[in-house]
């Protein structure tokens, strides 16, 4: 292996001149550089980021818990935290909790040794205080622990109210909500809090029925919908459901029942992930999060809590929805 | 920070004694070890894995470099790789080349400085002489660089042998092969040769336009198929597409047309991800290949290599693929 002595030899220079060109401390001259670059290149020379790393006590390495990086939501925000932390020379560690306590806690674990810079949570089971014993810094994806914790997440309020209002306007008198799972304090949850409101005030008839969470398949919605929906959908003229897979699982048995969507149901989801976005039969009526400024935002804000740029400036980020329209409203 | 020291005394025993448990080494009592255990989670002790890292010169992380994580099969890849390297205590890193060859340079350099493990390579844009230079274990996904660095792929003839042969066995006389990029040198690229094989020994007329691949998502596919298929299409009663997002952006094209499939055109596609397995309008003929089971293998293979578990054991992998009979044949 070679060493910063042999790019020393070979540029002609002093290793303190070598440590000072990777360091990017103290004088040096455009020629004296680029002398030691190209000694660096001919020798194919790599410093060990690792020795540097414990010296500085940084890793450079960003560690992201998701339920499934394969689910079309996830797997997007993965690509957008990606691609910046990548600009910022960060590099991304991926951890599938597959919506277990316990694996969810093995990777924290794993990542408090390993020196990871910061993590970025994006998978929920455990108990705020599991987190809170965690060091490093963290960044949440729509969930708050507690004050010392950033979270970042799309206006969830915002989205309810948009999708419920536009069903009441678009004519429906009695509204079906399919939620996320209650039990966990999440922020996602607020879209069903904003149902009822909007509901109330409104003064439309609604109903709420909780999903689970356990498994976030197309498998499972579709089956969901089957045993916990489909009795008492008849009840209803417009669903706003939590997620555009329970959407689309409702479209696919309402039509394969005979009923007509959207002239009988109608139909409002919430993503407008890459999934939705080719979906083409039907195009759903759906509440747009942009994946891409939630990517970029989780990863800025970890960023920028490991390099403790004005500590006062980091906050929550909420960011803004939008209603899409489509064929089953 | 607590250190082995704290460990040791909080347990009662010598710090060699902390050291054998840790790293698994020499006679250690159950008793002992318990003893050992039972301190570090009481004084919150998590042994510096940089550090150990360093001493035995190997950081236990993996890394992936993917045209783009967010695409419906590398998601799946993604998650597969994970799964497993995970059961192995090791960690993944993602990086997104978005099939620019600066990008992957960038990260095979970033990898090699970082003393990450072993590579997993399943973006393709460099020359193969530019992976020759990582010192680190290579396996790629569905590309031979040289016999140092092993393969794993599914079995791309045989699939292409099965969509064209099936083509043909349904009726149709004028076969269209939509590939993707020819210019690399890709193990998919068989799919095209299958293709003309089986076309010339049925004696079937048939006809190659050749895919781009610089861009993976749906709009792309979407705008070629207008743009470079259209004008012909209605010279061909069946086309064998190189994967589901062009079989899927053809399908729309056609339908929106006045074209009935599967009547007057015959589509099938290759992959049988996560959105094709979802995707109800239409369910796709397509030929399978099982991401998990090639997740898992690339996973293994490297891990293998970095273990070096009896090298002469380590070989290129070639998964079965199938035949999945839908709607549009």
């Amino acid at each position: 292996m070679t060493t910063i002595k042999d790019v020393a030899q070979r540029a002609g220079v002093s290793i303190t001149t070598v440590s000072r060109v990777l360091n990017n401390r103290g004088y040096i001259s455009k020629e004296t550089r680029r002398k030691v670059e190209e000694a660096m290149t001919e020798i194919n020379y790599s410093p060990n980021e690792i020795a540097r790393a414990l010296q500085k006590s940084q890793s450079y390495i960003l560690g992201m818990i998701v339920p499934d990086s394969n689910h079309p939501f996830f797997s997007e925000l993965i690509k957008h935290v990606e691609i910046y932390a990548n600009e910022k020379n960060y590099k991304v560690l991926i951890c599938n909790s597959l919506d277990q306590p316990e694996k969810e806690e093995k990777y924290i674990r794993m990542m408090k040794e390993n020196r990871v810079d910061g993590i970025i949570m994006c998978s929920h089971t455990l108990d705020v205080n599991e987190y809170k014993k965690v060091n490093s810094p963290i960044v949440t994806f729509d969930r708050i622990i507690s004050n010392q914790f950033p979270y970042v997440a799309s206006d969830n309020f915002r989205g309810g109210e948009l999708a419920t209002t536009h069903l009441i306007q678009s004519g429906c008198k009695r509204l079906l909500h399919i939620s996320g799972p209650l039990k966990l304090d999440l922020l996602a949850n607020r879209r069903t809090d904003a149902f009822l409101v909007t509901c109330l005030r409104h003064k439309v008839s609604h109903h709420v029925i909780e999903g689970s969470q356990d498994n976030l398949t197309f498998e499972y919605f579709h089956n969901f919908i089957k045993s916990e929906i489909a009795d008492t959908l008849s009840e209803y003229d417009g669903v706003f459901c939590t997620n555009d897979m329970v959407a689309y699982a409702l479209f696919l048995y309402a039509t394969e029942n005979g009923i007509k969507i959207p002239e009988q149901l109608k139909i409002v989801g919430y993503d407008y992930h890459s999934f939705t976005r080719m979906l083409q039969t039907p195009k759903l009526t759906t509440i747009a999060q942009p994946v891409n400024r939630l990517g970029k935002v989780l990863s800025s804000t970890i960023i920028n809590m490991i390099e403790n740029k004005d500590a006062d400036t980091i906050n929550n980020s909420v960011v803004d929805v939008e209603l899409i329209k489509g064929h089953t409203t």
